[in-house]
């Protein structure tokens, strides 16, 4: 009865996190600009009051009626992990004070708006102040979360439970040597030809290839739709409703692609979480503050980029959708074949935009990002000399000049929104993806075959099976030791990286 | 001070609703099917809290402390009228019991399954026991409401608040005198030529066509936009997003302008209202059970009809607006003039379906369904003999057999949505759509001059000032003193409508 009384009160604060998932995907996607201010007001009250209840005493006298309910129940039990993630959640809330979180809430809203100032006219001094307050705010709130090495590690846990910069710096040291050689190796050789991939491709035809690949890999549009916004993203109102974009760029073809199967790797997850979990604590994000899905950033991350890449850009995969690609686009892909475009698409070169980087490079566009969150957060690196810390990393790592801080400090939003804490999940989205992916083909042999058939329904069952129908029962590790016997390692992921790039540059 | 704890409470409260008109917008504009049943969770939460925040004893606190603020002040202040708006609006709440609330609301949305069902299969016994349990509640809210004279003027008070059966019964009693000898007239003369509204209309051009006749009439999409939808409709999130659909069917160009002109006079009016009303008690339904926009549904509805009949069916706009049209469809339009479209677009042929009514039968479509509710509510008519007495109707007053129950009483949704007392509204709104136009030419006789012109921003400035911008300052009497010194009154609509249609069929 009381665990009942538990799962009503929690399934009306996810009705209410849900709702106000559905206005923001409205305001990214729909909604008319002169709303903003009101859908602002609007935002805040519904907000307000989802924090409101969950901070109430009644919900601390319901968890507590509930955890004795439980308490005879085996320890993975939904019941008895709805009641911990709960439990959790409201006890991390109550550490942050409610003024802090007001704060943290307007500039973050504040903030994206200087930050698209200051990035049109390429000028880091207007955004300066802005992240100087983000940081100090992020560093009450380090000391509200708590830590016991480095202030980041608050953070981080925010984003990425379980993970630190200590076991990043790890991480990142096992990339730095498995990748730089390898990028320094290709970086030497001509490049591929990639022209056609600038071609001319109407909206209407990239809009309609992108649907049928998203239905090839078993999005489901009956509880799903794919929309346009400038900057793709998913998001889902229970696993009822999962909504997905994309971006068109006429001349080119590998925005809409890429943005296409990224994010309905994110679906894919949200649509296959066990149905029993729905308005459930395990299918919420009970800390809506931060916008964390799933277990962990990353783990979500590993799904968006496991579609997007081992899949996406796959040889299998274009051998088996090149054609209808041609047959949409003939002449701008004329004299062009599937080997042609996969090597195209797999192109790799050096470049300054994270998100237009080739798998190769990617993560060192995350590492620069991770290791000057740390030393902001610990002072070791002032926000006025970031361009300047910017600057030495591209050189060192990648061997490129910064021409300018748009194309450098100023090129992502994240921070800006106060975000400090976030871009590790990307590369650990990477690892993991190896690591999943390597540990059900072991489990499966017969998958790989079925992907080349362009079949993705055994991988995508497997999947379902071991990760996507828990939502977030099993922490991070956990869900690791499951599925691959062991915690995260970047191994799988390197070999995969360099099995792949050393074929196609052919470098024996 | 207490009066801005109010409108600082009410404020919410009004952010909540219009969260509320999102997820309705959403639900019939946007999302995908499988997300119906977890939406209707969301909606359920969302107005349970709206509800608990009116019924709460707080609310009821701070509406007492503010009427004590607010006595000295003129009694047709904003304040003092949004105050007692508030109270009106509680009690109302007060007097229905909760139980009786859920029980309809509940109805309400099985009711409209049941009848989408009933319709496909042409089968009124289906819904017979849906529009019997409908009566029982409507009567015991009918008992709770309150009425003088008869159980069906508390339901025409909840969408017409000052009309009831009485009136309502001397009004058609002159709508039928002054129309039915001239339907009877026209219904003896050969049709025009209206085969070329149903040619080819490709639905990217009519799309097209549509958006620029909203901005030609002033609808402003830097806070609105127009969509598609099944069943045109206005819903706003605040003035500052008002949003609008229409249908496009290939083979019929009237069904699309028609529903974008309808639409486009309930946006102008949510558009205009004044911005200091924003996010308060009169620019809110507070009886959102309801959906009550404006004043009163017929004084909403007389927006737009004069939108789409005054302005969109007078002769003055398609001289102005026909070039533009066969522009877009040359050859589906060739050898069509501006006056042969005209009195194709004004053609009166006596028909089964009320959506697709002619404005001079329209009416008759109202009177039928008002006066079969009437008898209803007082146990007159029983269910079973709604098709009997349909077709007497029908007969009687448009001189047709009705061929089926799918076009007849089957027809419509509302009454499978509970909203008895909802249909006489439609008429109100014709009426008074002729005074509040007339009014407007009186005052500035400059008006029809600038219409000629294609310029709609004289008459749109003439009604935000005296209607729109008042929201629900005043009632619907008192905005129609103000406006035309007197009270409702068919003259005006009875000679509008003679006036044109014996021009238009040569009458004498």
């Amino acid at each position: 009865m009381s665990y009942q009384t538990f799962a009503k009160r929690f399934a009306a604060l996810n009705d209410l996190l849900n709702i106000a998932n559905l206005l923001t995907w409205d305001f990214r996607v729909m909604m008319p600009p002169g709303g903003a201010e009101t859908r602002g007001h609007q935002m805040a009250t519904l907000m307000g009051m989802a924090q409101d209840m969950l901070m109430s005493d009644e919900t601390l006298r319901v968890i507590g009626a509930a955890e004795d309910t439980v308490s005879g129940l085996s320890e993975g039990s939904v019941e008895r992990r709805s009641v911990a993630h709960a439990r959790a959640a409201v006890d991390l809330h109550r550490r942050i004070p409610p003024d802090l979180n007001r704060r943290r809430s307007a500039l973050n809203l504040t903030g994206q708006g200087v930050w698209a100032d200051s990035r049109a006219r390429n000028d880091f001094a207007t955004l300066r102040p802005v992240f100087e307050e983000h940081l100090a705010i992020c560093r009450e709130l380090a000391e509200c979360i708590g830590y016991e090495n480095h202030p980041h590690d608050a953070m981080i846990s925010v984003y990425e439970p379980g993970a630190d910069t200590a076991s990043l710096g790890v991480l990142f040291a096992q990339l730095r040597a498995g990748l730089a050689p390898l990028v320094a190796e290709i970086s030497a050789i001509a490049p591929p030809r990639t022209d056609f991939l600038h071609g001319d491709y109407p909206e209407d035809r990239q809009r309609s290839f992108a649907r049928q690949i998203a239905e090839a890999l078993g999005y489901d549009f009956r509880r799903g739709c794919l929309d346009t916004a400038p900057h793709p993203f998913e998001i889902s109102q229970t696993r009822e409703d999962v909504r997905i974009t994309t971006r068109y760029h006429r001349n080119n073809i590998v925005s809409a692609l890429q943005g296409t199967m990224h994010e309905v790797g994110h679906g894919l997850y949200e649509q296959n979480i066990d149905p029993d979990l729905t308005r459930g604590v395990l299918a919420t994000d009970l800390l809506g503050l931060y916008g964390v899905g799933g277990i962990s950033f990353g783990v979500h991350e590993s799904q968006s980029r496991l579609w997007e890449n081992q899949i996406g850009r796959s040889r299998g995969f274009w051998e088996r959708h090149f054609g209808a690609l041609h047959d949409l686009f003939p002449d701008t892909l004329s004299g062009v074949d599937a080997e042609t475009f996969y090597r195209a698409y797999n192109c790799v070169r050096p470049g300054q935009i994270r998100v237009e980087a080739d798998e190769l490079t990617y993560d060192f566009h995350i590492m620069l990002r991770v290791e000057m969150e740390r030393r902001l957060m610990d002072g070791s690196l002032r926000v006025a000399d970031m361009p300047g810390a910017w600057a030495d990393a591209m050189q060192h790592d990648l061997g490129l000049k910064v021409p300018d801080d748009r194309q450098g400090v100023l090129q992502d939003m994240q921070w800006s929104a106060g975000q400090f804490g976030i871009f590790c999940g990307y590369t650990i989205g990477n690892v993991l993806a190896a690591q999943i992916q390597g540990a059900a083909v072991a489990a499966d042999p017969q998958i790989p075959f079925d992907l080349d058939l362009g079949d993705y329904a055994r991988l995508r069952g497997w999947l379902t099976d071991n990760l996507y129908r828990h939502g977030r029962r099993y922490d991070r590790d956990e869900t690791l030791h499951r599925i691959t016997g062991q915690g995260m390692d970047a191994a799988p992921y390197i070999a995969y990286l360099t099995g792949k790039y050393r074929e196609i540059y052919a470098l024996g």
